[in-house]
């Protein structure tokens, strides 16, 4: 870590900071410079405040030089992470198509769904169990019910299943399911976090609405030091001032995340844009920008379909959505 | 709710929407205008996704006239909430100071602060037990000794404590707690609020990292809506691009809560500088903007004292502080 | 414009309202709603303050159901606007190679960089010689000498020159220039967009730091409505809480502002993440995302290359980048 | 400035670094360190592209440690700077009230408006002549006329006028005007900046929608270093995500940019919330935040007062949030 003190600090005061860090069991390495004194802190500096350092009156700026993710940190790692799920695999060069209803709402639904998408090549089911609402009166998920029918409609595709999880008091229920994904409104509950750390599931962990790369990476430690190395990043679109579409889908994520990670990073355009006639050329983006997978809603509601609404694909603009993914990928290779 | 056509939409096409908006037991009243028509959607809009309706290809916009939060609202309960704790009262033109320091350290020093704060006017003592830290290399709290630590304080000031809660599995270890605080990270971890839905505990609701007022009125309705009335929200720096502080306190937010709705609103200043010299005049500016109450850091570490730094106050700075905000109370009645 | 009012308005507030706005001319068609009254406004709505209504006491919410840009409207233009420039054409399904360094340093430079991106398939060259810096005391540019530079590029490759006009009263010194920029900072400058709607070369114009699309979209409309409809648009990028990067490429303004307006719309890789090697993977992107183009910083500074460094792709890495473009197009088509 | 190398650079690529950097007339100052290597660059770095650094494959980090802003940091210039306009003080204890329309109609308003404003204890007027408006086709202001008409309010009332100039071509018809306001869209147009800077007039700079302190001091470095040291700075809100407000007024900013700049900083709460009725709680919390002044929207429009609508505040409404203000400048002497 690099503190630049303020010009004319008084030893005095220089001397005491450095005390007070040599205390905390650091290195102090002081250079003298022409204009102001620079102190570089070595050692085990991840414990340190630097807020409180940047803060301090003698004090006019602080920079970590060593990144405080370590787990999944590329530089300790340099190889990409390939999980695999049933037959699919995400990280590493292959690709990973999930797709399936924001919400599983019948056997027949589901089921529908599920064989459409596998058909046009998906690699993994994805529905909505545990629904997370802003408002306590809309539609919170079939719960248990819910993860029942994403079983079965593995059972009839095999096709691995996805599903969020929001309380680690509900982990029991999701014994069964593949890959359990922490929604961008829980990425920073760190109990949750902690606890699926302990379990040995691939975790789909979604970025916060307004969360930097830094804080996800972190949330990724928080899985990874726990014992669970098995994270899937996803970027699924961030808060800005946007006027015409729900959230801001920020895929330069992709590639910096690649630099920063070995973990796989997926994109799910479908909650970015919020808008089904958006989704393909964000999704194609996406592929074009490098990530590992995409996470696509797709349902055959034909009340949606009926007007040819929401933010879910057709089975059919699915399949024909896939083919172009797949023409992409060849180009950037 | 008010959803406005594209114009040249084609009859049958709208004769289906209003069908489907129907079969969902809504009255649809139809307006036709000169340049489109017009649905105005009577009865329970509130189950209505808008979004969903906003995608149709048919749609041009959609606007919900009826907000969807009811038990905060202001519209139906005029009457300003007054929340008691031990002596203390929030709301309802009562000010309440709340202070301390971030975390529970020694028995020494919560010991010493919490005399300190009562001794310049504090009604409740703060201090984290349970610490939600970006990295999970961070100091995490004393957890269950810290809550111990602060009854202790408790007994010794006979002020009231306010600390964290980041899990409902830790609810038992808060049976003796006075106010539990939902921290900006876990404000729409629904599960968690609807479990603090169903004690009869105040509920100190800080506002998420980059949530809007509408959102925060929404958590406080998974509170409510489960059975506890009891709700202070409070504002305490939301995300921007500054540059110099670490967050941005939107001081906006105290006069709109508090005309949306019922529920006091108080402010920390602390958090949303993070910068101690920030901290009186972004204090002093709540409580001019109509602020219930202020939630201050206040510590007497010698070791911060020695650089006087970080965002906490100390003792003679709080105390210096409490004179001008009764001053400023005094000045704006 | 749909004006929803407040429950129990009182009938003589309202009557008020009906009369001020039937006063500006405005028909208005009033829908008593079970829950409320709505009153649907007819005719030249563009003149009404959306804000100052809303503001009204008795007012609950409006929204315009009209869009206030018509020039750029793809309602009233379904076809594609194609912007003819020498050879190049932007816009209608062909695609334009714009490519260049920063700033214009010597004769050299920019003719060398030009001859390299010409022979990759550039078609315009890109080079800046005012130079908006947020500091006054950084590099400016070259001025009139910078564009004399530019013009000597042409002669020798036959490149149309696209740079960066800050002031109305440098347009004589534009007068032989074939494509004037528009600044971030200058997108809401509204007298140098009206002045340059008084020309008929195209412009380009870049999306301010953090502007809607909307607003995006008035500013041409600004340029239009002076009568030149040549505009550009371009996304460069906005400004978020991002850490890595230096601006948030937004992707999805791509395919939204084609679906909102018939102007071409371009992508610039290079000032919105600020890091070379993040270039070509977002520049892919955008090709995948349906851009009708691309501005890309190449030099072929020595220094900078040394360290394979800054925002600008050296001649080589261009040239590569340039036949992914070409086989990214391919696999969308 | 601080450059912190990758750990294991190699010396080869490390030496180019360092022999480009004091090619570039810098003092470079090694420091080895057991992780990684330091550079501390002395000199006049003002002039070194941190991006491009930070950019370097080598580097992991820069930070400048100096600020590049001169003329405006306090750290030059310890004094408040005090600017006097007329009787009017802005600056170093005074506090001034500029209150006026948002723009100029008639000269019955104006000067009912002056006259009025001028009772409640104003100091400066204020009103538009020429206006920003995000649609060309909205009101752009009686432009000379509206200048004219202010001069005869200033005769009437002897108070200063302050109003807004969009192009440095308009500057021969602010000959007259006591104080020239850039707004926000402009804050970054630098060519009227400097052109400013060449007059000798106090200029009004208000923060741009989405600006950082940085940028807002280095845009008054502009004006300063063209020659004219009479700079307000003014805090007008910020572009977020607000829901309910038009902008989000960041009043950290004050005492930030006491703390940056000897400027004088005033508040702008009319703009920054939109609503007329959140403008006195806002006022008054920019009083306690130590704000110079305050720039509020006053008019005496019946058709507005008929509704009791808009940002702008009545006149009987201004009399009494002055006596306020006066109240709260009291408490916090």
């Amino acid at each position: 870590m690099i503190v630049a003190l303020k010009p004319d600090t008084a030893d005095e005061k220089q001397n005491q900071l450095v005390d007070w860090l040599k205390g905390m069991g650091l290195g102090v390495h002081i250079s003298k410079g022409e204009y102001q004194t620079v102190l570089g802190l070595i050692g085990d500096t991840g414990k340190v405040d630097m807020e409180l350092i940047a803060s301090l009156d003698i004090v006019e700026s602080v920079s970590r030089v060593t990144e405080t993710f370590k787990c999944c940190n590329r530089k300790f790692h340099p190889d990409d992470t390939v999980i695999t799920v049933g037959d699919a695999k995400i990280g590493g060069g292959s690709f990973c198509l999930i797709a399936g209803p924001c919400s599983v709402e019948t056997e027949e639904q589901i089921v529908a769904v599920a064989k459409a998408v596998k058909q046009s090549g998906a690699n993994m089911l994805r529905g909505g169990a545990f629904k997370p609402r802003t408002s306590p009166y809309d539609f919170q998920g079939l719960k248990a019910t819910g993860i029942e029918l994403l079983k079965i409609a593995r059972q009839e595709t095999g096709l691995p299943i996805v599903t969020e999880i929001m309380s680690a008091s509900d982990l029991e229920l999701f014994a069964d399911v593949d890959v359990l994904q922490v929604g961008a409104r829980n990425m920073q509950n760190f109990d949750l976090l902690r606890e699926l750390g302990h379990t040995d599931k691939p975790i789909l962990l979604k970025r916060g609405l307004a969360n930097t790369l830094k804080e996800l990476l972190m949330s990724a430690e928080y899985i990874m030091a726990s014992g669970n190395e098995n994270v899937i990043l996803c970027e699924r679109g961030i808060r800005t001032y946007s006027d015409y579409l729900r959230n801001t889908l920020d895929l330069s994520a992709v590639p910096m995340l690649h630099e920063l990670s070995h973990l796989p990073v997926i994109v799910d355009p479908s909650h970015a844009t919020g808008i089904a006639r958006m989704v393909p050329p964000m999704a194609l983006a996406a592929v074009a920008a490098g990530a590992d997978g995409l996470i696509v809603e797709v349902h055959n509601d034909p009340l949606h379909a009926l007007c040819d609404g929401a933010q879910s694909l057709k089975p059919e603009e699915y399949d024909s959505l896939v083919r172009k993914i797949n023409a992409v990928r060849e180009a950037i290779k």
